[in-house]
């Protein structure tokens, strides 16, 4: 385990439902920090409809240039739920039922209960390792560097700590905001000439609107804390210099 | 202009702030919604970050595969901000000052105020089509077949209006939703009898929990209302014979 060689990820979000603007993603950002948190970045996201050949190509492209892939969404019992079908073409692996799997859920629902329906969402790819569900029973899968998570927000979450043990990322990504009074084009230079002098450090403006006033949040990122404080204390320079209001710092 | 073909587009949002999960996507939604009511499908969203070749590179691959491609993000004033450049390469055109929105700009702010950093945001691909903001002065602007929007949620918004004409539509989508008291392992099957049966119908199946209550929404998509009528009627067809709760139809 190296804790100094960057760590990438990519989301792949399975489901017409983001697609068509009828739901609101929000797992991208419960994962991206989660991620964070353990020094794993995510370097891109996709969300793309439930067609298997999409799901099959769009998987194989970015497993192989990422360290990681976390899909969401598409292993229910549904017809629309293909995600675990596509997964095994993906990987030319057999689509069966999970052992394991089957007595979970078999044990999880009453007697009788455990039906059909339900039945399908044991089958996945074979071997597959559960990521186990704490919320509704149902486990995620993983295979190789590939992580198969749910689309319903509060089941994903409950299920990332389970996780933390199978993902060997970097150094954790730590971030620092500066909040101020002020417009873009009024710091724009200074900012620009931090960055210039300071290029292995993520340095984000990010305007907003608050309570009917402007502002400008700047977001240092890096794993590195003296390279954050530095850049931190040379904004901070030109700020007071500017007798720019800060907000929070 | 034909009415009948499906037209499709891809989102590009462009931003480390959603990477990271510091900051929640919801331009996604915004833009597909008003799409599916003028007859554009999003085929795909990818979130990408500020990095010039991969914006380069994302950029001609979705603006070949896409009737239309939307990018939001990287249009403001700071260092940060480098999705009208890297358009600019991406399709081998100059970067330079847009005189009409030079002279937006300027009139748009005080004597004295259109500043350095502000005049940044008038570099634009040679002979790009300005998208008028309404909000907050700064246009985006359009090259061929991409529309490159701002990051803001509600500068976005504002400025989608005026595309309307700009954009050639298919049919629009519609759709119907029919939300139930019930669990989707009771009607997967029942349910995927009906997808069987009309293939050229996006049938979704979504869980919900509201106000500590399990439900299911059936989402019933296609450009031709009878379509979805007869789909909606053979749902609440096997909804009424397994004595499911309707909670909205």
């Amino acid at each position: 385990m190296t804790k100094n060689k960057k760590v990438n990820a990519a989301i792949l979000i399975i489901g017409n439902e983001i697609l068509s603007g009828r739901t609101q993603d929000t797992n991208t950002a419960t994962i991206a920090l989660w991620l964070n948190s353990i020094g794993v970045k995510v370097q891109e996201v996709r969300v793309i409809p439930d067609i298997e050949k999409t799901i099959i190509d769009t998987l194989n492209e970015l497993r192989k240039l990422n360290e990681y892939v976390f899909t969401t969404g598409g292993i229910g019992p549904t017809h629309d739920d293909i995600t675990a079908e596509s997964i095994s073409k993906a990987f030319g692996l057999n689509y069966e039922i999970h052992k394991e799997a089957f007595k979970i859920l078999e044990s999880y629902y009453k007697p009788g209960e455990f039906n059909k329906g339900r039945q399908k969402m044991v089958w996945m790819p074979k071997n597959a390792k559960l990521i186990l569900n704490p919320t509704s029973g149902a486990p995620g899968f993983n295979v190789s560097n590939v992580f198969c998570l749910p689309g319903v927000p509060s089941i994903l979450k409950s299920m990332l700590g389970g996780l933390k043990n199978e993902i060997v990322g970097g150094k954790p990504i730590l971030s620092k905001t500066i909040s101020l009074r002020t417009v873009e084009s009024e710091i724009a230079k200074s900012l620009a000439n931090v960055q210039n002098t300071n290029q292995d450090v993520e340095i984000g403006s990010y305007p907003f609107f608050q309570a009917g006033k402007l502002g400008v949040s700047i977001v240092i990122r890096s794993e590195d804390q003296s390279k954050i404080d530095n850049c931190g204390s040379r904004i901070l320079e030109f700020v007071n210099e500017k007798k720019i209001e800060v907000i929070k710092r």
